[in-house]
């Protein structure tokens, strides 16, 4: 035994007793008679106080992060620091040893450290010291415990599904594993279980659900990793509402355990009216500025942008009618970003009633610049934008000015949360390099309407829905296909040949034919759902040991050659040639 | 809503109900004038009535595994089932739907079924209908929630290490992944997650632990997987004891909250005293027969194979003495089949006070004999049975003949549960094909004595221990290594260089650096715990989706061949000479 209590949990209801504490150096100070050392670990910091006969000795042999073990008497502190739950106590230490020295780290760490990037994940280990980095994992932690006893109580069952599958070319690309036993034969990292949680549906489990690594071998960027964690969930005899209800269940819980309240009943979008009201099918609901569309008011001015476009709508930006030129530029020039790609964009500045600044004044009369302003329920003092042109591509760039004016105006408040879900996707994408369809969600999704499905695929509507916070899809899901020729029929409208969805789906179409339920389910981005938790942009901050964007672990250096031996009983060999 | 109840929960209670269910028709009987159908989910089975309009059609449509949802009303049944809990009731049907048809399954789907194991595992969504196997998917997550629980609750934060991490050829083959953004560089899956969770404890996380999938590319034994599952744990600041009595509390908690009853207080066992009395650092003590050396007391009767003997030892098997020549030959062949590779075995019938049969009565005297009974603590009526040779050979044999006696005996209760501690273990195995020393636990447990490890490796012990029940290893651990020279001495023990040191786990080298705390843990099989709990001899029972003995998912038919694109991708080809 090293210690009798841990850092964070002495008061002054243990003054007078005698302990004994373990843990790292954080701070050291010289007062001249004695020493003040902030001792650490997980639970907390315990201040120690090195004197008389120690003082000389702890002076010159105890230096920072050192793992060391005190005994010592719990005294009242002159000086309190209510901050922290240990404030008004000290250690006054009558011995110590040093369990083990260290360098001095390369990074200082506090919370606010000077280590780079890089730096902070070849010394992960070190990193995580940092009480930000730590709270992190202990938030997940409890995430993760909250979610299973959730879905536990509500009858789920937590199924673990293999690792090594077979590859599926369908989707992204596969990491896969060459096996030693099977030569020239490969397993498969699973991208999802989707497959084999509709087999235990079949197998009649009910209720699945499971936090669940997954792979995905794509080109990295920014905040993907190539390992990710889900939350996996599937029902049986369920429709989409009850998986709907289900889970909103389960995100309102978290809120309410971990965030310590309740975010209230979940709005509710069809895709097609997330798109009118927000350009995008993921809205951030913490502000709301919506697209009005007003293509019919705006036409026939001989004013050829509007004249021309199939669609044209506006937002209208509170109290920024003030906004310099310079201002507005910045705006254009964000707008005609490559990601974007608008060609221009156009605005009203209301300064008062019937008194406009705009660049399409000399095509309205004030009357009429009056009149869209209303129709976009604006008033004085708003900055209005209008944006015109192919309906799709130019929704999506209002909806990123509108996510830029949020940004702008701090409409974006990392601990304001407004869950949503968005239902009635397309079923199918049109890929114009391709020229065939893929499945805007996965190949197992159910069509709304089949005769819609086989007469004009592209209007083909998904029993699909997707869970939004804040802007960010959390989770998606769909009630799937159980019958066997639906299924085939997908197959085909996907471009599949019948040998081509036996070779990789056959066990699936195969324990269609033996009495599939009907299920559906979702699953949840466990990484992202816990940044969002933690308030935090970034899904690596949330990973004990994530990879960069390269798909490299810089502590471990990894990926790495591997030997001769190993390649010959593989039986596989490394392209010299590979450019 | 396809459904207002499952079918595990009406009863008497419900009569008079108007209720909706959805499942699977188990059984059906045409009693002529109506139908019965025991309609199955995963919550139990209920009474179907089809009768009057309903009879023909009901007759004629409705198969077996049939997916169908009736409605109808609860009323009493006139012949009752007390053995289900919903076996009081039946639904007169008044409306059903098919909502998937099934062809009829390959094989019954009752708990003894007529399908193989073959059979089972290619129709694994079929097998898993089977209340027995569903039984054991229930078992397992209920387990790994009592896991979770118990160590929550002690503090213990759950951490995902990484699955994409480094090959290190030390231990069992690695399977590894090849980068495609790191041409010629592989990842490997985890063997385990060790060297993360020492760097977890060297980050400050101070209690640790992860149930998590692991992998071996071994030559697969029977009942091995190449994926397996681990409950993984390690602590800070903590001596064996620590860890002994945490994970004693686990195993006592899940027996408690799994099966109702406490085991009690563990025994414990060093590896010595364990091969001493049981011939196995892995004893069954669900029946005694302790071994008893009688080395000094036997030799010096002109009987060869004692005088020549290292050790002699004996087992007294109870109420044996009554055993046929031909019983006792096929003991003699079992202890001589090669696996265990005695040589021969000597047997005392003790008829009675002074009246033996032996097959070495022309050596010893009645007398004689009368002491070596005494010795073994034998009682009138019991079979002796002494073996003799080289130590440690002669001791195992020994234990596996008293095993197998257990067995015949019925002494190996699968409802019995005795779990035990072995501790003490050597630091290191002589492989004598190689010439070097081999890690026993892995190279970074901790040696008892430092001095003994650089004068004696051979003799040297370590902070190991193993949790074993009824002759299971179960789980197994160390208190760790955190002195860099410590460590470092240990791999050149093991035959590292340094270079080779540094390029597999110069991460870990460089970790301790930086202020290792004293630390240690352990790691379960969970599949086999599972199986234990469960009662059963076979892991595969307990895994949703296993692997055969080839290694082989015979439901999806992988590992499989890959496109020569996927290939080309990843920059690496198939030797084509591969025999």
């Amino acid at each position: 035994m090293y210690r009798t209590h841990n850092c964070g949990e002495l008061t002054v209801s243990d003054i007078g007793k005698k302990v004994e504490l373990a843990g790292w150096v954080f701070h050291k100070r010289d007062l001249g008679a004695m020493i003040f050392i902030d001792l650490r670990d997980r639970y907390g910091i315990t201040q120690l106080v090195f004197e008389k006969s120690l003082y000389e000795q702890s002076k010159t042999d105890i230096g920072r992060e050192y793992v060391i073990s005190v005994s010592g008497n719990v005294v009242e502190r002159s000086n309190k620091n209510f901050k922290i739950p240990t404030g008004e106590i000290e250690i006054i230490v009558d011995s110590y040893h040093i369990l083990n020295p260290s360098l001095p780290p390369p990074f200082t760490l506090e919370n606010e450290t000077d280590g780079g990037e890089e730096l902070r994940m070849k010394y992960r280990y070190l990193d995580i010291r940092r009480n930000i980095i730590k709270k992190n994992i202990e938030l997940r932690h409890n995430l993760a415990r909250e979610v299973r006893n959730y879905l536990s109580d509500n009858g789920f069952w937590e199924i673990e599904t293999p690792c090594l599958i077979k590859s599926t070319p369908e989707g992204a690309r596969d990491f896969v594993v060459p096996s030693r036993t099977n030569p020239g034969k490969f397993y498969a990292l699973p991208q999802s279980p989707q497959t084999f949680k509709q087999l235990l549906m079949i197998a009649g489990c009910d209720r699945y659900f499971q936090i669940v690594r997954c792979f995905r071998d794509e080109d990295l960027r920014a905040d993907r990793q190539p390992e990710f964690t889900q939350i996996d969930c599937e029902m049986s005899f369920v429709t989409q509402n009850d998986v709907i209800n289900m889970f909103e269940g389960l995100i309102r819980d978290i809120f309410i355990k971990i965030k310590g309240f309740d975010t209230g009943k979940f709005q509710k979008f069809s895709y097609d009216e997330a798109m009118n009201c927000y350009g995008t099918d993921k809205p951030d609901l913490r502000f709301e500025m919506k697209l009005t569309e007003i293509t019919e008011k705006v036409k026939g001015k001989n004013f050829k942008v509007f004249d021309d476009a199939e669609y044209i709508a506006g937002i209208s930006a509170k109290n920024c009618a003030s906004y310099s030129r310079k201002q507005i530029d910045e705006l254009v020039d964000f707008v005609k970003k490559p990601q974007i790609g608008a060609s221009g964009l156009i605005y009203i500045k209301y300064e008062n009633i019937n008194n406009f600044k705009s660049s399409i004044d000399k095509y309205f009369t004030k009357d009429e610049l009056q009149n869209i302003c209303d129709e976009i329920n604006s008033t004085v003092g708003d900055l209005i934008f209008i944006m015109a042109g192919e309906k799709e591509k130019t929704q999506k760039a209002l909806g990123e000015l509108r996510l830029e004016m949020g940004n702008r105006l701090q409409l974006r408040n990392n601990n304001t949360f407004v869950p949503l879900w968005v239902t009635d996707f397309p079923l199918l994408e049109w890929n114009e390099t391709d020229k065939r369809f893929y499945a805007k969600h996965h190949p197992f999704t159910s069509p709304q309407d089949i005769s819609v499905l086989k007469n004009d695929p592209a209007k083909a509507k998904a029993n699909a829905y997707d869970l939004v916070i804040n802007g960010i899809e959390i989770g998606g899901g769909s009630i799937r296909i159980h019958d066997k020729n639906i299924q085939k029929q997908m197959f085909e409208i996907l471009g599949f040949s019948e040998e081509e969805a036996n070779k990789q789906f056959g066990f699936l179409i195969n324990a269609f034919e033996y009495g599939a339920p009907p299920h559906g389910g979702i699953a949840f981005g466990f990484d992202r759902l816990c940044a969002i938790l933690g308030g935090s942009e970034s899904i690596r901050d949330y990973i004990a040991f994530p990879k960069n964007n390269a798909g490299r672990d810089l502590m471990i250096e990894s990926p790495a050659e591997i030997s001769q031996q190993q390649l010959d009983e593989l039986g596989i060999c490394i392209k010299s040639n590979f450019k």
